[in-house]
């Protein structure tokens, strides 16, 4: 398990990003992943700069981007990200139905994606026009 | 490469498929994939079932299903896949800001995903509850 | 691409191995796997070692065994390995109603895979009795 | 964690599945797979009718088919599916002689997977053939 | 195939990344990944940047860094990555040798993963002290 | 949960393959991966003769090695493994520095590969010669 380091004992670097983090999202504390990724405190800083900027509202509305980050979590199987990011699109407005259907499109893609692996199918000339 | 086969040789049970597949999207001929997937005519068959019934609208919007079905087209490596719904999503809606706020967030899942499991992050009991 | 390395220019120990490959298969010439793989004379030789003991007959019959290999390959999205062992594959006495089936339980154990991480689906207890 | 839906809080069409799944196998009740899946019960219902369908006896029997998910389930990393499917193995028939094996395959084909991809092999023209 | 973009047609805010790609590395132009990242002129930027910043020498030397990045895409199977970070490392002194051992332990990394995970073996608790 | 062997139970070709694991690294008993890989004799005695070869130091040094080897696990996911060798690298003088720039150098990786894939990146004819 990784070590967390909680608020008290983390250096400024990691204490003002926590700060950063709590004050964006509203919360009382950090989720264990900040607490791990204080490990390396530039690591942790450019990855919550990124994050804030890649999952502001923009073309995309922040559910859609929430979705798809769901998508990629199950697709690469890491059990504490599946946890994290379907409890964020819960908060920020997934369903039921929506969540089910989402299911249903990472799993048909799967099983879409194999296929077509195993089969070795040529792209179609119209899909690069 | 994927044996094609092409309607001209194609069985009785394959060509109703296709015939489906043609009427279903408006399209004079079937992609590649569908093509190589009538080397199992059972197989050809279900996916196309199942495909027609999880893209179809529902909670979810078609655009919307193309974008998670994208998503975990690149998570899983697959060319074909990755440009047959690059272009399904384009189709549908997808305009050069989505795609390249899609891109920023598939890469920066990827880079979370990959450090989470890394850290071995413990789940926060208030993402279960 | 790989460097392809040429009997004709390999060191000794390299013909060696492709030596015990030819005789072993009774095929003029070894694939380009292994004329890549000759970039390293020891890994060469151990992965020749290790597959000639893995994939020889036992509790597991040859074609069971290329099967199995197949499926891996489609899941890791490997195609020069899904090209080579569908060509074993089919020389071992896969017939086109194997190889469909075995298309439809890959892709099948696709989607249920992804569903079940998806999930997060608590192990049964009954499964490690 | 997924939550777990039981036959008592369950509604008909879920019910229904869960009664094809127990009269299927004979089993007095369904695995946590599908108490976890009924969060969706199009999902549930359309997955345990491809699941029947894929895995009945036909060209390859139903042992193989079970070595090929468990393969394909060991190559994605899911934990569920491999504890699931290694226990289904066993009651298909899997001797400890077969599952040995088995795992000797799979790591083998995981190990030239990689070196394939590594060394970025062009595919021999005669797997076309 | 990506588009890419070449210098002379770059809006501004992509010119000035090439730019800086071109003096940080001396090269008289960039290779194809940033042509074809310009797509979407923020994530091109970002992308960037990071690399300069994770890349540079640090407590780990800049060879080593481009090993590890070599290693991980190989395991993500992607083909352009491999190709280019094997450019790469050889630049920043891979020889045949240190190449050799990289395959070498990238596949036997690959082999006993499976295993370990076909296995579910329980974590050792010495290696959480 | 695997079953895991001791010494006290195992036959004499596992015991010899334990007494030489700890022989070799000067311990007092085997990790659990080398007790559950001794479901299968043959395979447990294979993967160590080819661990004992392949880490030995050589153009790479040995830790250079063991950051490879994890680097790897963590892109396949692989939770025991990642534990396991974060704990190597340790031993072998893996500094906290030296483990954060692991991590950053692993997570840009991943950000980047599913970049090129997502763009399906021609490769530079540079690369190949």
């Amino acid at each position: 398990m990784a070590k967390l380091i909680a608020y008290e004992e983390a250096p400024p670097e990691v204490r003002a990003v926590f700060d950063d983090i709590k004050a964006s999202r509203g919360v009382p504390d950090v989720n264990n992943f900040w607490k791990a990724l204080a490990v390396h405190p530039p690591t942790l800083k450019r990855v919550w700069e990124q994050l804030k900027e890649v999952m502001a509202p923009g073309a995309l509305d922040p559910l859609t981007k929430e979705l798809i980050y769901l998508a990629v979590s199950i697709a690469h199987g890491c059990e504490y990200c599946i946890a994290s990011h379907t409890r964020s699109a819960r908060a920020k407005g997934m369903s039921d139905a929506m969540y089910g259907e989402l299911l249903a499109v990472v799993a048909t893609a799967a099983e879409t994606n194999r296929l077509a692996q195993a089969l070795r199918v040529p792209v179609d000339p119209q899909f690069d026009r």
